[in-house]
């Protein structure tokens, strides 16, 4: 029943860029951040739903593998599912077409009301506007004893570490730096003090860091 | 004739912490910073002058020893010689004791005019009010051929990197958040970009990440 949080940041800590359009909704440097996960044959296969082998089967494919193992909810906050792009529009059912990588319920995190989504595959979205604890004793209510993942985005995430509320943090750290955007670490000081940390250099260049407890 | 720069960061960055005080001139944060640095069998013998075969002999051991390695010249701050924190002491001759681990002629970027103080182990320290491009040009006439070295502190790194005038840099990333102090990566925005880049983690959990060109 851990608590886990999995981001990919740059050498400066920024997990997510700035820049963000309707037409880009991920921002400018989105592509570099997760060039080497979106090569994972992982990501080929559970995203892009390409099950010809297609990607990566090195280090960055094991943690992308891990990022869905026992998983039986997630949270993640209004701008992940992409309601800060598309305010006005209620047909909006996120950025994941009709098969959400999900397969479990989705807490999504939003001051507006909005009647749950059902997908077909196992994901539901059901939307609240609550604490990160009464979210957290809903995921587990409904994660059967599984892990419950904190999807993001980076403001979700360090809601969620600062509380204390996280067992398991994984971060790719890719050797680039951006300079602007949204960084992880800000107002995390001393985070670390009573977490084991492991790291690890991926074939691509990325360094996994993983704090644990 | 590379020029290089080598710094521990924690892991949001920080590469000199707040709260120094003449009492505790490198901050609050500085003995988790270098912990494992100090710990290596090189610090030992080149900074403490411990010959007695103590320190670690790994990973970290082999990046302090290249530290060292074919320096010709050296380049600082005033605040890492130590004129910040004792502007007014005509007699202060650094933090390093009768033997400086230098070894080599140290050029210390100052407004304030001092004559230059020798050390009988080579290590001759010379006051300059000039910019970062003279100063090299200086480093380099008495270099000999062997490398230059950007010691710190970290805004003079900055300026350096930020001016594309280094050829290596190498970062010892401590897995620690320290939340506040001075980061090395601000305003350094896509420097990455022309670098070729190497990572390896050391046994003390300590993550080498080196940029060259």
């Amino acid at each position: 029943m851990a608590v886990r949080i999995d981001l990919n940041i740059s050498l400066d800590g920024v997990a997510m860029p700035t820049g963000q359009t309707p037409e880009d909704p991920m921002g400018e440097d989105w592509g570099r951040l997760v060039a080497d996960y979106a090569a994972t044959r992982t990501f080929h296969e559970r995203v892009l739903h390409d099950t010809s082998g297609a990607g990566t089967t090195g280090v960055d494919d094991r943690y992308a593998s891990a990022y869905f193992d026992d998983i039986g909810a997630e949270i993640m906050g209004a701008a992940m599912f992409g309601l800060h792009t598309y305010p006005d529009d209620p047909d909006w059912r996120g950025w994941w077409g009709d098969e959400p990588p999900f397969h479990v319920p989705v807490f999504v995190l939003t001051h507006r009301e909005r009647p749950p989504l059902e997908f077909a595959n196992g994901t539901r979205f059901e939307f609240l506007a609550t604490s990160t604890a009464d979210v957290l004793a809903r995921a587990h209510e409904v994660a059967g004893g599984a892990d419950i993942r904190i999807g993001g985005g980076v403001s979700v995430a360090r809601d969620f570490l600062a509380a204390g509320l996280v067992d398991r943090l994984h971060v790719g750290i890719v050797p680039i730096v951006l300079g602007r955007g949204v960084r992880l670490w800000d107002d995390l000081r001393e985070f670390d003090l009573g977490y084991e940390v492991t790291s690890e250099v991926a074939e691509s260049g990325v360094i996994h860091v993983t704090f644990s407890r």
